[in-house]
C-alpha cells in the first residue's frame, strides 16, 4: 500500500535502489513518483529479426520513438541506462504475440530467448518535470488521471514492417504557457521534444478531445488551447501493425527507471 | 523609380552605402529590402530629461523594446552600430510634440538639440529573415502588405511617464509552423524574440483580426491561427502617453539599417 510517507520516500529513492524494490517484486504499481529527476523509459523487447528494422523506424521517428538505449542480441543488461536486468526490472510487463496482448507478468524470465534485443526510448515523464519546475501546471498530473492520447492523421516513416499513425499525447495549456512549453521542450529532444501541434485538433485528425483512444478524458479549462506532443505509444501501434511472433513491452505508466538525470538530457 | 533591377541591388548594397543613399535624399522610402542581412532599427530620440525613464521603461519591457543601441546627449553618432549620422541616415522621420505627430520629414538637422538622447531598438524585419529562411511562409510579405498590428490588453511595466498598453503584431501560420516560429525567434531575444500569445485573440483583448489599429488587415487561411509578437509600435504609444515636448521617431518601415548581422543576434 503506498502512503503518503511510502511515497515521498519512494520519490527519494536512488534509482537503484527503486529498481531492486521492483525486482523483487515489492512493487509492481506505476512508476510516476519513484525516483524523482532520473529518467524514465519506454521498453520494448523483439526478437532479433526485427530488430534492425526496429532500430530503422525509431531513427526515422525520432520524435516519438526517441532512442534512449540498446542491449546485445539476448542480453537483459543495459549498461549505458544503469546496472539493469531487463527481465526484472520494469514493475510490469505485457506479453504481445503475433502482434496481440496475451498477458500481462511482473517479470519476463519464462519469456527470454537468446535472440531478443531490448529497445529503451524516452518518455514525457522526463519533460513533464522541467515544464512543473517552470510553473506550467498539467491537468492530467493536477487530477491524478492518465494523460489522454490520440490517433492522428499523421503518418509515421515507415521500416520494414513498422509503420502507421502518429499517437499523440495532448496537454491543455494557456496559449503564453503553450509558447514556454514550446521553449522548455525543444531542449529534450531525447524526451519527444517540441510539439507537434496545438489547437485545431482537427487538422490532425482528432474529431472529439473528449474521447481520447488511450488515456483518461481530458479537462480543457476556458482560454485553454490543446498543444500536442508525439507519444511512445506511437511505437506499440507500430508494432501490433508487424505483428512479430513475440514482443514485450512495459505496462503503460510502469516505466524502466534509468539511472540518467532527466537535466543531462537537456541539449541547450 | 524602384524597379526590380534596382531592388535587386539595394538587397546586395553594403549597409554603408544604403545608409549614404538615405543620407543623400537619394532614397526616402521603406527599407524593407535594402542591405538584406543586416539589423533594422526602429528609432526613438528623447530630451535627455526622458532619457533616463525612457531606459527604464525599454529594460523593463525588452520583448516590446529590444534596446539595440543608446547615444551620448547631443551626439548624432551610433557607432556601436555603424559609422551612423542620425540626422540624415533614416529616410523617414515622424516629429511629434507634446505627444502628438505633427510633421514627417527627411532629415532632422534643423531640429537637433545639444540634449537629444537616440535610442534604437530592435524590429521584427531581423526575425522575419530566419522565419522565412526557414520556409515559415509570411502573408504580409507574401502579400506586399504592411503587418497587422493590435492594441491588447497586456499592460506594460510603467517608468516615470512612459506606459500603457502592449502593441502586437500578427502573423497567420499552421500550427506546426507556430511551433517552429516559436523555436526560431526564441533564439532573437534582440529583436523581440519569442511570440507573447498565439491563437484565441480575444484573450488578450483583441476583437476583431480583421480591424488591426496599425497596417494592413490580414488575410486568414483554413487550417491557420494567429500567432503575436510583441511591436516596435509599444514604445511609440508609451511616447504618445508621456508626452515629451518633443520627440522624433522613424516612420514606420523606414528603418535605421545598422552594420550589424542578423545572425550576430542569435543567442543561441
Amino acid at each position: 500500500m503506498l502512503d503518503v510517507d511510502r511515497s515521498s520516500e519512494f520519490e527519494r529513492l536512488p534509482p537503484e535502489q527503486a529498481r531492486a524494490l521492483i525486482a523483487r517484486g515489492e512493487h509492481t504499481g506505476g512508476t510516476a513518483n519513484m525516483a524523482n529527476g532520473r529518467v524514465q523509459g519506454n521498453l520494448v523487447i523483439l526478437p532479433k529479426a526485427y530488430a534492425l528494422d526496429f532500430f530503422t523506424f525509431c531513427h526515422a521517428n525520432p520524435k516519438p520513438c526517441p532512442l534512449l538505449g540498446v542491449s546485445q542480441a539476448g542480453d537483459p543488461a543495459l549498461p549505458m541506462l544503469g546496472d539493469i536486468d531487463i527481465r526484472t526490472d520494469v514493475p510490469h510487463y505485457y506479453i504481445y504475440r503475433d502482434g496481440r496482448f496475451v498477458e500481462e507478468v511482473t517479470e519476463i524470465g519464462s519469456y527470454w530467448r537468446e535472440d531478443l534485443v531490448s529497445f529503451v526510448l524516452g518518455c514525457s515523464y522526463s519533460f513533464e518535470e522541467p515544464l512543473m519546475a517552470a510553473g506550467i501546471g498539467l491537468r492530467h498530473v493536477e487530477l491524478g488521471r492518465v494523460v489522454p492520447m490520440y490517433r492522428t492523421n499523421i503518418e509515421t516513416r515507415p521500416a520494414g514492417p513498422f509503420g502507421g499513425g502518429l499517437v499523440v499525447s495532448m496537454r491543455p495549456m494557456k496559449p503564453a504557457d503553450a509558447i514556454r512549453a514550446v521553449q522548455i521542450t525543444t531542449r529534450f529532444p531525447a524526451v519527444h521534444g517540441a510539439p507537434v501541434h496545438l489547437a485545431e485538433p482537427e487538422q490532425i485528425g482528432i474529431r472529439d478531445l473528449m474521447t481520447p483512444d488511450w488515456g483518461d478524458p481530458p479537462e480543457m479549462r476556458d482560454g485553454e488551447i490543446p498543444v500536442f506532443w508525439a507519444c511512445g505509444v506511437t511505437p506499440q501501434v507500430a508494432i501490433e501493425r508487424a505483428r512479430p511472433e513475440i514482443c514485450i513491452t512495459h505496462k503503460p505508466g510502469h516505466m524502466l527507471i534509468t539511472d540518467l538525470d532527466n537535466a543531462s538530457l537537456a541539449a541547450i
